[in-house]
């Protein structure tokens, strides 16, 4: 950065939010106050940082530079119609949220969409971190560029429709994803059988994915229609109702899908 | 091995049998012959075995000392059933069919079961992946642990029982995990958009899932219930119905999940 290094505010406090403020407070840039409903988030964020934080909104400092929100989409409103920020820069970090979402709340707004699961107790490398940008003005999508480089070797811009798209598509290769190995692993606890067994399954079938395209990558009993083996599943889990259904389900899917393709 | 090293034929030549054998061969093995069903899969790997092939179930030969079946499990019964191998260790590699599913073929037999997903293309680390045992006796089950110690640095014994639950939990956490890789690409691809970008948050919720409980590492708009991010994507998916009702109802199980969780 050239000028003076802008102050920063961010506005939520949840794992983003932990993880992208200090990421920009590593890279020099001053984070002078948290804000979050809940004066435990906000404390424990700003402890973090070694800043101030607080959970009333009227109390956000007029003094900083750019307003980070890092919110859940169903409660920007609700905070924002609080605030007076009309001539701040005002960031939203969400991947469904449109840039127009902050429209009525600044003149100067943006997006910067940091593309990764983010748990508070997990560390990752921002770098490798896919970041997103998009702003009300070229000239603050060029800041926010510069701004994102100082945390990321992966910046692009992206409009608000292709980012929902973006953000639909890690639903499915993230949530939905983690949710099936949270089946797995209920499963196995169930039978007596430690989940650390499927860790150098997980960790391959995600590095397949990276090394070929995923619809070719694809094995197990439905792509090779192995009537047996499916068949013997669902009766071993007659006793798991939830599980039977989407077994079946999925595994009608995918033999669907590879016959489809011959 | 104090002997001599044992002959292996492999009855099969599919992924699974393509990495095994080849994990074999370089542990000091010798393959002597691969029979596949399909003259050109048995030819692949023969080739690259530098070893011999066949087609026919009769041309096997009968002066090897281990017989590996690797085929998918339904079609074990039908290729076995015409060979001859009363006296030789018959072993397969399947993770659902039961260690006595042999017992009418040979008088010795036992199951290595590799834990991974394998594709012909793709490079793994055999040393990394964790092998079951299961054997006839304890003497054969005390000779194939040897084996799999040649080439596993994880090997442990397992009942058939045990083995199946492990399968299925397998099922879930890679090829159903993969199915859903396979719909964000497609659905990228849709959208002009480039699979690459999701590597490095496929790869970073494939390490969480090793570092914490996955249950406690669930992120996305179900998890938190941002009902306006859900009902936009469900909206956004309008015209790709198998993907809404997917997203439905895994969202719906996910908050469930959580919401049970208190």
């Amino acid at each position: 950065m050239k000028k003076a290094s802008p102050k920063i505010v961010f506005i939520g406090a949840g794992n983003l939010a932990t993880h992208l403020s200090q990421a920009l407070q590593k890279a020099g840039f001053e984070i002078v106050q948290v804000y979050s409903r809940t004066e435990e988030s906000s404390k424990t964020l700003a402890e973090k940082l070694n800043t101030n934080y607080t959970s009333d909104i009227k109390a956000l400092l007029k003094t900083a530079d750019i307003y980070f929100v890092a919110l859940k989409d169903s409660a920007v409103n609700e905070v924002l119609s609080q605030t007076d920020l009309d001539n701040k820069l005002l960031v939203h970090t969400s991947g469904s949220l449109l840039l127009s979402a902050l429209n009525h709340y600044s003149k100067n707004y943006g997006v910067l969409y940091p593309l990764q699961t983010f748990s508070k107790s997990i560390y990752v490398e921002f770098r490798e971190i896919p970041v997103f940008i998009e702003a009300s003005s070229p000239g603050i999508e060029n800041e926010l560029i510069q701004i994102a480089k100082t945390i990321s070797g992966k910046v692009s811009c992206l409009n608000s429709e292709k980012r929902k798209s973006l953000h639909i598509a890690a639903v499915f290769a993230c949530n939905f994803v983690n949710y099936f190995y949270t089946l797995a692993a209920g499963y196995l606890g169930k039978n007596k059988i430690s989940f650390d067994v499927l860790h150098p399954l997980i960790k391959e079938t995600a590095k397949k994915a990276t090394e070929m395209p995923p619809v070719d990558a694809q094995t197990g009993p439905a792509v090779r229609f192995d009537e047996n083996v499916i068949n013997d599943h669902l009766e071993s889990l007659k006793n798991y109702p939830e599980l039977k259904e989407l077994y079946n389900s999925i595994s009608r899917r995918i033999f669907e899908l590879h016959q489809s393709k011959g």
